[in-house]
Formats: structure tokens, C-alpha cells, sequence
């Protein structure tokens, strides 16, 4: 019925259509914003979590659950620029959950949101026969009108992203296997990628940063994969990009040209890591600090008038860089 | 873990308290209050509709599910006195569902909430192994100050609910049984029934009036059964109530005693008829019109100091009055 998300997103926004005094963006952007308190703009966002699609009962601890299940709105609340107020947590939770895993999730859910001060304001629980299934939504607040879209990248601007990427697919890939007689590194390495993982951290306070400087032009976070994400924000804004592919700030496997490749593919590709991918106008380029409270802020690319998304190779060649992160409709 | 619903609600609470500036109201009402606009607070709440919980795919069509999906929410807006305004949609559909069914299910959201000027601002959608998930969330508006609470009853305000009760309970037992052979009035009932159980009508317009006008004491929808709210009601207020049987209006059956037995028992516990139950004081009951839009206002009984729920017989002998409605952890 429906091939892909873009498709069911505009066949969405054609129903929903209508106009209020109050409405200031609906939907298909990270949050959708409605009007706030004097000088306020509110911003909503939903978000899902289900067993055996987000999470799992053998490989995920409740408190990984929990935690996960509000970082992902907290992620786009982020990618508006807004800082998380409220939640609302919907819970259906499986009869085969063991004894006490409820409160260990919510434990996952108040812990995550006391540390961004977001009040958990109401919810709705259920006891299921069949799968768990956690929905959270996060109402923000962003200074009236400075929400930031996914649709204002122009042609020439500077195309940025925080932290590492790859790193919470390659947590999800490793998650469960045995470590022992591994060397050191690799050890390393994989705790930080669970860990990345299991307990994502939302970049609100760089989100912020954007918004209240007035730095980004468009702005997503990276919970699909950075070629989805970035054909999603390209699309929205009606234009095309270049990423240098050893700008990339991919983990590091080894040294070798497989685990090179390797590392490159998970960071292009790989999902939830919840980063921040930006645009920033050629002028204001050089007010991006390379680093934002310890963490690295990368420029990865251009924007560019041709509506194609191109990956330039170490040896300067150009190859056409497709979306091959989570596409909601391919399951 | 949790024994009852009561005990949940006060152990989440705990756990959400903290406190802002623009908070109103947290969890434990039919919605939580945060500031809006000027002059304006806006009513958070979100509700679950779980498939073989409340639908089955045999017996609700697609249509009454998005109908009653969105419904629920939309009475908790109008149990705090508010006008809907935002809805988000989050439908985690089964792959098992027909095709089209989607799109059908959308189409019940989308009716129910263009008739009641309610833009869907946003969603998350899934395709998933389970069963059908769907997390409305909806917000409302209401005059600063003016949201009506649950807690507001004092001895002595008179209680009143609208509508007919029971109606809906009548209708789910009789959901996909054949009609044939029946009696003209029987088969009108069990019509009115079954469309009281498919498409329930939010109160909106009433919750509006009673709140607009300052009538209502306290006030909340009759979700899970006169009987359970009435003492969610009490609880909430740390006040009793004593109910006249024979003021309770509930579905006409028959004139034998059994039959009118069973209808004061499905008007008591049946839950889903989302009609809205509340308490005026003394001074203001002359006020309370006895039809709003051409729904039925019933006086059904008066608040008193004692915390315990009466139902006073035809023959004005009581009777403990216990909750036997819905409660979301029996199941």
C-alpha cells in the first residue's frame, strides 16, 4: 500500500491538513511545533518502542529499555533545537516480563529524565498477552520561531556531525557475544559500542547551542543512519550533498583496508547513534566549535544545488551514496 | 508487583514528582495541565489501544477502531473541561492486518477528529509480527485555572452524569451476533448498543460548558464504569457518595425484574460509554440544565462526608456501592 515512509509521510500530511492560528509545523519534521507560552513555541513528538523490532527480551536490560525508549524523543526534541519539559509514557508490557522488570524500565525512564529535567507528566499502562510495547511522547519548549528544520539547507552550506557514528550498530551487532581472549582493544572498543548502544546519549544541549546561536540552517538527528538522515534533510530542503567519506568519524576496527571499509559502511549506514547531523551557511562556518562539552563536532560535507548525495572517496572519486539505513516501511 | 491501579498511579507518582513553573497538574487526573499560550493552559493525555484488549479484529472493523482509538483521549480532554486541539498517532499494525485496513483505520482517526477540529500533527508507524498497537495522544485547551479535576467534590454538591449508561457494555456482548428473528424493539436496541460500543461521542461540548460556565465541581469521564469512577471520583475528592438506583439511567430491557436487574448492572460497571460524570454544588444544581445538545443530564446522586460508595434501592434501603468496573490491572 504504502512502498516507502516518503510516501506514507505525504499520503499522512494530505489527511491531516488544516490550519490553525496555533500550529506552527505539522507533520514530517522531527517534532511538530504548536504555540507556547509568551514568547514559546511547544514542540511534540511520539515515539515507539517495540519488542523484537527496537529491543528484545534476552539481549536488553529493562533499564536499557527504559532508558532507550525516551532517549529517541529526547533525540528529536534535540533536532529542533528544544529543550524536553514533559512526558507522557503509554505502556503495554508483555505477561511474560519477569517480576520486577516494569520498574527497572520506568527506573530507565525517570533516571534519563531527571538528568534532562523532563517531568513525567501522565501515561497509560497495560498488562499484554502478546509483545511489550513502550510509547513516549516528549512535549519541548524552544524559543518562538527558533525551531529548527530539516528543510533550510541551501546550496554551500557546510554540512556537520557530532560525535562517532556507527558505534550504537556495532553495539547491537556484538551485544550478547562472548569477549574472552579478545585483545584489549577490541574489548574497549565493544564496551563503548554496547554501551553506545544500550544507552544512547541525546545531544540537548548542542541541539540548544544551534538553536540559541542561531548556527544551524537545517538540523536532524542521526537515529536512521546518516545516508537516510541526510537524504531525509536533503529532501526536505529541496537539494542535494557531498560527504568526504575520511571525514567521517567512523570507529576504529583495525588497520586494515577490510576493517577500514568495514567501519566506513557502519557509520554511513548503521543506526541509532543519535547524533547530530547540521548545516551551517559558508559565513557562520567558522563559529562551529570542533568540539561542543567534549564532544567532537565533525564537517563531513557540502550541500550542493543538484539534488543527488555523493560520496567522495579517499583517492578524491565520486560515487553516489544511497540510503541504506532504517527504512520504517522495509521490515 | 501492583496490586491495583490506585496503588500504581501513587507509586508513579512518586517516582514523576518534581516540580516547575509551568506544571499544573501531573498524573492522576483524566489529564495533566501545563502552561499555554496567554491565558491559556493546555491538557496532556495519552491513551492505548491494544488489539484483543480493546478491539479484535473479528469483531471491530477498522474504522470504529480509529474511531475509538482517538475517542478515549478526546473524552479525558473533555472530563478536564477542555477543547481538543493536536493529536499524534503512534499504530504499531499488524502484518496480519488486510490490506486497506491501514488506511481505513486512519480514515476512522481522521473523521472523528476533523469533526471535532483536531489537527494530527504527528506519528510514528510501524509494521510488527504482534498484534495491532495504537498510542493516541491528544492536547487540549482550556482558559487558565480552568481545567476541572477530579478532586474538587465536597459533601453536599449533587451528582449527575449524561447520557445512558451501560449502552456500550450492552453492545460489545452483543458484537457480532446475529439478529435475525428477533423482535423490532430488540434489534433497535441492540443497533443503538453496538453503535454506543463502535462509536462512542466524546462529551466535548458539555465538558466545555460545564468548565465555561464554572458548574462543575469536579469532574471525570465514565471510562471504566460508573461504579469505578465515581470512586476514582471519591478517592480523588476524599469524599463518599450515595446513588439512587432508580436515577441511574440505564439501557430499557424489558419490564420484567431480571431484566431490569441486568440493566442497572451493566449501568453501573459497563465501561466505554464516555459519558461525562460530575458534581455541582447545592447552590449551583438549579443551574444544570436537564438536556445539553439534546443529551439527557441526570441528578443520580449527592456527595458525602463518609468515604464510601451507597446505592440506595428502589425500596430507599442502601447498599455498599463496590467498584466493579474496569480495572486496568485484574486482567
Amino acid at each position: 500500500m504504502f512502498h516507502d515512509e516518503t510516501q506514507f509521510v505525504a499520503w499522512l500530511q494530505a489527511q491531516a491538513s488544516g490550519r490553525a492560528s496555533t500550529l506552527r509545523l505539522g507533520i514530517g519534521d522531527d517534532a511538530a511545533v504548536v504555540e507556547g507560552p509568551p514568547g514559546w513555541d511547544y514542540l511534540l513528538k511520539t515515539d515507539m518502542s517495540i519488542e523484537d523490532v527496537h529491543f528484545t527480551a534476552a539481549l536488553h536490560p529493562p533499564l536499557a529499555v527504559g532508558h532507550r525508549a525516551l532517549a529517541r524523543p529526547l533525540s528529536d526534541i534535540a533536532a529542533m533545537g528544544g529543550r524536553p519539559r514533559f512526558a507522557l509514557v503509554a505502556l503495554a508490557v508483555s505477561k511474560r516480563a519477569p517480576h520486577g522488570w516494569i520498574k527497572r524500565l520506568y527506573a530507565g525512564i525517570f533516571t534519563l529524565a531527571r538528568r534532562f529535567g523532563v517531568m513525567v507528566v501522565g501515561g497509560d499502562t497495560a498488562i499484554v498477552e502478546g509483545k511489550t510495547f513502550i510509547d513516549v511522547v516528549v512535549v519541548g519548549e524552544v524559543r518562538r520561531g527558533r525551531a529548527i528544520r530539516r528543510s533550510g539547507a541551501r546550496p554551500g552550506d557546510q554540512v556537520y556531525v557530532s560525535g562517532r557514528l556507527g558505534l550504537a550498530e556495532l553495539g547491537l551487532r556484538v551485544l550478547g557475544t562472548q569477549g574472552g581472549g579478545q585483545p584489549g582493544e577490541w574489548r574497549r572498543l565493544k564496551a563503548a559500542a554496547v554501551s553506545a548502544h544500550l544507552y544512547p546519549e541525546p545531544r540537548s544541549g548542542l541541539g540548544r547551542y544551534l538553536s540559541g546561536k542561531r548556527l544551524a540552517s537545517a538540523l536532524i538527528d542521526v537515529s536512521d543512519g546518516l545516508s537516510t538522515d541526510l537524504a531525509h534533510l536533503c529532501g526536505a530542503s529541496g537539494v542535494g550533498a557531498r560527504v568526504w567519506a575520511d571525514r567521517i568519524p567512523a570507529p576504529t576496527l583495525g588497520s586494515t583496508r577490510v576493517a577500514a571499509t568495514q567501519a566506513l559502511e557502519l557509520a554511513l549506514h548503521g543506526g541509532e547513534d543519535y547524533e547530530l547531523l547540521f548545516t551551517v551557511r559558508p559565513g557562520k562556518a567558522n563559529r562551529v566549535p570542533s568540539r561542543f562539552r567534549g564532544i567532537r563536532i565533525n564537517r563531513i560535507g557540502e550541500i550542493e544545488k543538484t539534488r543527488r548525495l555523493l560520496l567522495i572517496g579517499a583517492d578524491g572519486k565520486p560515487a553516489p551514496l544511497r540510503p541504506a539505513g532504517y527504512d520504517h516501511f522495509r521490515k
